[in-house]
């Protein structure tokens, strides 16, 4: 097999940790003490570990919200893996601005496309199977110790992706709902419901300015907002709006209050953009 | 505008982060993404990312409760921030002791109040504005990843606050309810409960000094408890018990049992201590 | 008093933190800040703050599950302490492999047992209680601030066991619930469960060495599962399984679904391991 350098930016020793094993049970713990092992410089920060069990997508959307603001060169360690023990391949993936360390499930796929994929040799993706490498015993349990934490800080540390496993030449993609432009009409759902109860969708910005009406009403779950605005003080305090939000998506949201509860909705709910 | 140098107490690398983001998205973690592109070297700290949505006066009460025990010269970031987007200001304020960054509502006020703002020099607080310093592009709703982050990594760095923006005279004060003391009684409320359901007031034991009785008992939610005790353990398992707490405020407890649930109390339920 | 000087092994300057504090409040920002007063450069890693308040069952069996994977001369500290203020002892314990600090009350032993407590030699307990090394005014509320944490920041740069106080000869025992194996079955009981309701019994991988069935089948709460297997993904997804899983404990989980909801079990449910 033919292998290329890959010349993957210089590791900055920064690891992002990303999953659903809560924060309750130690298995975040669990790999950190990982890492340490085979990075004692490698810094450690937390995105989140309160993905929903086993919800590949919410886990897909979260990470893709984080990883650009991250120096150059930061891994990114994502485990929201369903699968574990099944044959759902690991893998590490290099791109321009990062590397990722996750299941092949399609978790990592929104963070990359973000990213973009460095270039199109296999070399960039790895199938993690280099036995050395890893932790001493493989559990069919527990990968995000004995396989994802092991390789991220081994790459933390500046390690080669082709040392890691063969190379790989396709992902499993990730199926997210999409939204769909017509001539009278902009429809999209909720895809996640954030802390504060704001509804973030599946409209883009650019979709909007596809879209492109002077001026628009939102529709959702029975409810008519006014058109969209710029901050969430715009509207009186727990008056709904719609705005773009921080993710550079279409966001329900209300001031100071929780657009959720009120709206009852959730994940799935429709949303609809018309022309005024 | 005449500036001086303010004499800051040389930066430490440490800061330490309150929000009311919570733990599920990735909010803070964006918040850690960009400080370290800004410093690399910086030491992050979570205190705690669970203050209640839009909670003003229970982040401003952790954040007082925890800034006097980190190193001088520590940076505190805080955002709890429900008028992100209107015209309230982002400041940055330096004291003998320690530096402080978040938004002109009061959420900074019980900590400064703690720490000493450092002089009545206009220049020990800023207000933000200088671009350059900020995120490449500031939302209207994101203002910890916009603009309280990269200041604050900045300050950690060394930066000076004079670099920041214009000084500022004047702060938002924080509206916290006020203990009374009378010749027979003195009269307070629950201020916060914590994980313990401890209920902990606005009692001070210079509040109880002041009173000057030789015995008191407590009265709370129809229940009267015997005096105060020195600690969790002089009471029967499961015994409510009036307790000066960690924070130097009167609390009321129970020994190994949560004192709100049992007496079905929370913040603003009335407590009076009466003499004997 | 003889005293050895224990030769624990050089620090690595990190230190583990777990507690039953939560994460809503600041007290483990409170606890970090006091250790960075005390060591600087002290590397600090949660393991959890989510142990239910004064469960010392579950941080036992948390901090036990995480301290083998951390490098040698890691300092674990550990507080679930409902005898704070009482007489109950404040201990540090050197290893071979690790240093442990927390209160005296069984939270520490299953890590201990774990590591192999180094000698029998008296020193390698010590009674906390120099009081120039703890904080400046001890409350009777919150040894982790005052006691704990300092004490483990400076064991982190490397401080000597033997001055924090005597030596100790005995530790308070933990209780835990023992398996028990007859000709027919293999009895034990769930002790926790974790986050994706997978239910961690006390049967271990040894119980069923010793029992020595060619295949077993494994009931609990009325429901009979097939025998043994090694990955949750080698059942259909929703169906229950048993496993030893990465605690090297018996569990009783569903394929990608919550196991204790489905069979309305928990801690103290029983389980039986028969020949088939």
């Amino acid at each position: 097999m033919a292998r290329t350098s890959g010349q993957a930016p210089a590791a900055n020793g920064i690891v992002t940790l990303l999953t659903d094993f809560g924060s309750a049970d130690a298995f975040a713990g669990i790999m950190k003490g990982m890492m340490l092992r085979v990075n004692p410089r490698a810094r450690l920060v937390d995105l989140t570990h309160e993905i929903p069990p086993h919800d590949i997508v919410a886990g897909a959307l979260v990470l893709r919200s984080a990883t650009p603001y991250f120096p150059r060169a930061t891994v990114h360690l994502a485990v929201v893996d369903p699968g574990v023990g099944s044959t759902r391949r690991a893998v590490a993936i290099a791109t321009d601005t990062a590397t990722f360390v996750g299941p092949d499930n399609g978790l990592l796929i929104p963070a990359l496309r973000q990213s973009r994929i460095r270039t199109a040799r296999a070399i960039d993706i790895a199938h993690l199977q280099k036995r050395k490498l890893l932790g001493a015993a493989i559990s069919q349990t527990f990968h995000g110790r004995d396989v994802f934490a092991p390789v991220a800080a081994w790459l933390s540390k500046g390690g080669a992706l082709s040392a890691l496993g063969p190379a790989a030449n396709d992902l499993v993609e990730l199926r997210l709902p999409v939204s769909r432009v017509t001539d009278d009409a902009l429809d999209g759902e909720v895809i996640y419901v954030d802390r504060f109860g704001n509804l973030v969708t599946n409209v883009t910005a650019e979709d909007l300015t596809r879209f492109r009406r002077r001026t628009v009403s939102v529709s959702i779950a029975g409810m008519r907002i006014g058109g969209l605005v710029s901050s969430y003080a715009s509207v009186a305090d727990g008056e709904l709006l719609a705005i773009i939000g921080s993710w550079d998506l279409l966001e329900i949201a209300a001031h100071g209050a929780n657009a959720a509860q009120r709206l009852a909705a959730g994940r799935g709910t429709s949303v609809r953009i018309a022309a005024e």
